[in-house]
């Protein structure tokens, strides 16, 4: 693994990874050139399910899925730093928006390819992501090689003629993302949130959803402001407004849930959608209470993980969201034995990979070849008497050294196409951004 | 910075790091040989304090102090990932204990060098640790070449013959560790907690911590139930009825404090004490309470950090450790700009030093040249708005590059010398650990 192979980026052809550690266990996993797994053996039957155009040597790596950012806004890397600390009222209306007024389209661009070079360094391989401008994020993660899900930010303020705008913005990018045939790139409705998006324009996401055969992805229930404003407003809670309007299905991704209650629970597993756990952002943003992942695992709903934005986190890295997303459940709801490491990781990548959609998320003979292989001759993962503990508990993302998307190689031993590029690209669109809000006020 | 100087391990000269990035400026800092910092400086100034053996291109780094981790058990990375996730008695009495009952002094030298290689490629120079088989860790510590202060672990549960052999382990151990005569080793007492040691121990150690002009480190209110149980035996609070002992004092070190009280804040700092903080351990373990970090500062008590020991954080990286401390404060105390970037990281290297008597804890003239480069070309130091967020929220130990102690390099452009041996070494006695154990079953 120490040498790279020239044109490995290139390849379009079958991968074998061999005698790679995966849930305690040696093996070699097959992939083909479609990239798909294959096969996977403990007694190298994998080897004769493909004639292998490149051969890895997994010995001194760990394997698992790739991991599922269910919830970011890829481009506000290029607000890392920007502002943090603050009340949030201030921090959105005196720093956060202000900047974001001046946001273009290149913008969006370098801060996705930002992203998704962070995402892939830290073996993120999927990601949900709701902004501005996502034909740009849609044609950067394309050059990235990962798989991006778009959805336009739909805001309308209960005003008509906002919602007339929203609602051409979310079908213009639909149907560019659409148009591209990239089996990596998909789009869904972004309807925000319900304090954000009136009944009216969540009726209109729901439908258009459900006639483009595509996800939702909205927040939900963030702060208890958020409950009780919604209870005052419409008299009921934000999941049973959604439900109403529609927008509670199979293929809903709803960030954060930290205020969900036992009957929302039940309501996300009765209609199928997907609970997004958010939890550096919710400490950051002192939100006052973490998702109630025991209620929602008790009553069956699915949970997964996301990032949230850098603005308020503000990293992407998957493996330490789960380490914060283990211990936040423990201390918040006292419970030593909640959310240990092995469901850690499977809302991270099982969990992700159902409700965006992509396969099982596991590394399974018929699955997407989303493969991250990380070193086990690291401080991280010695000694190693439990796999999945190391990964949760001690690894973070700097201890990935090669990922594959749909067979693809798009980092591998620690080098991704392209970097240097990327950090200056991004590096000048912030700097130039900053200017321009400095010099407009 | 690409090329390894062959033997910058063993040049013990004069440094001077050019044009590093030092709280948003640009400087040269200039090291003495005798490892102090000598000249700092925006306009080249420095560039005259030495005549440097060794110069470093600082142009794409930050320099911060050294890190300093105030509560640890070093040796136990061995059982790091050996049992989580399970209710705090069964996780003590069924794995911990039974496991540690077999330790040996080489386990405690492979666990301290695993420690001391993670340590340092994560930043931190300076650590405060308490466990078994002392002079081992001092052993491994000082090869590794970082700062170290060892408390031999002092539990008597009352007994006077167990006091007895404590009292005699510890004095031997301060004797080792003075005998040694080196500068970067230093001793400490450590009564282990108020519900382990009586309070005849307690005042044992303190009269003998003063009479050896030494340190105390001890765990204090790190459950509600020690406070409780406190009140219950002796009519007062841990932090009151260590100050009776005679065990609250300017060199003091109290982990965890996640149960002060005001009161008990305010007597920290008019004791001088320090609080060492340990989110990571206070979350996974389910403490039920964060640090009153707030009353402690209004309190003018000196906060610190630390990580505890890696079966219950599970790794030891202080940039990780900064960014849950300044998550679990916000939102443990429901207050969004409490503990903020630029406060996070003091907590981390002034606070500590000052903590552990090893200087400012800054980047200042007739400082410890305890210094850590940070690369400025990564997704994480991308962009660079602000330095103090992206080091506390958006960056972990891996941006690390090149570590000084004392000005003598223990890491160079991610290099630590025997990293390999140390590895293989530590996964051995691990292994071997608990072999011994399951046969003893």
């Amino acid at each position: 693994m120490r040498e790279i192979i020239d044109d490995i980026f290139d390849i379009e052809g079958s991968v074998l990874i061999t005698g790679v550690l995966v849930g305690g266990k040696q093996v070699d996993i097959a992939i083909s050139e479609a990239g798909t797994i294959v096969g996977i053996d403990e007694k190298n039957g994998a080897r004769d399910a493909v004639e292998a155009e490149i051969v890895v040597d997994g010995s001194e790596s760990i394997a698992i899925p790739g991991l599922v950012n269910t919830h970011t806004h890829a481009a506000m890397t290029l607000l890392r730093g920007y502002a943090d600390d603050m009340p949030l009222q201030d921090w959105l209306t005196q720093k956060i928006w202000p900047l974001e007024a001046h946001l273009t389209g290149d913008d969006v661009y370098w801060g996705t390819k930002l992203a998704c070079l962070e995402m892939i360094r830290s073996g993120t391989t999927a990601f949900n992501d709701m902004y501005f401008f996502m034909d740009r994020a849609a044609e950067a993660t394309d050059e990235m090689g990962i798989r991006g899900t778009f959805a336009h930010g739909f805001i309308d303020l209960s005003m008509e003629e906002k919602r007339e705008a929203e609602i051409k913005a979310t079908e213009t990018l639909v149907s560019h993302i659409k148009g591209l045939g990239n089996p990596r790139l998909t789009a869904a409705v972004g309807p925000h949130a319900v304090y954000t998006v009136s009944p009216d324009g969540l009726s209109w996401c729901a439908g258009y959803a459900k006639e483009q055969d595509i996800g939702i992805h909205i927040h939900v229930s963030e702060t208890e402001k958020e409950v009780v404003d919604c209870v005052a407003q419409y008299g009921k809670r934000p999941p049973a407004l959604l439900d109403e309007c529609g927008c509670l299905t199979p293929r809903t991704v709803a960030a954060h849930c930290c205020w969900l209650d036992e009957a929302d629970c039940r309501l996300f597993a009765e209609r199928g959608a997907h609970a997004s756990h958010n939890p550096a952002s919710n400490m950051k943003l002192a939100v006052g209470r973490a998702m109630p992942y025991h209620h929602l695992k008790d009553a069956g709903a699915n949970v997964c993980l996301g990032t949230d934005g850098c603005a308020s986190n503000n990293n992407l890295d998957m493996l330490e969201e789960m380490k914060i997303a283990a211990l936040l459940q423990k201390f918040s709801w006292n419970t030593q034995t909640l959310l240990p490491a092995g469901e850690a990781i499977g809302i991270a990548t099982a969990g992700g990979a159902r409700a965006l959609g992509i396969g099982p998320g596991t590394l399974t003979v018929g699955a997407p070849a989303d493969i991250v292989l990380i070193d086990r001759r690291k401080a991280c993962t010695t000694p190693l008497h439990n796999t999945d503990s190391n990964l949760a508990y001690a690894c973070n993302g700097s201890a990935v050294h090669t990922v594959l998307c749909s067979g693809r190689f798009v980092m591998y031993d620690r080098v991704v196409p392209g970097e240097a590029a990327i950090l200056k690209g991004a590096a000048q669109a912030a700097a130039a951004l900053v200017q321009r809000a400095e010099e407009a006020e």
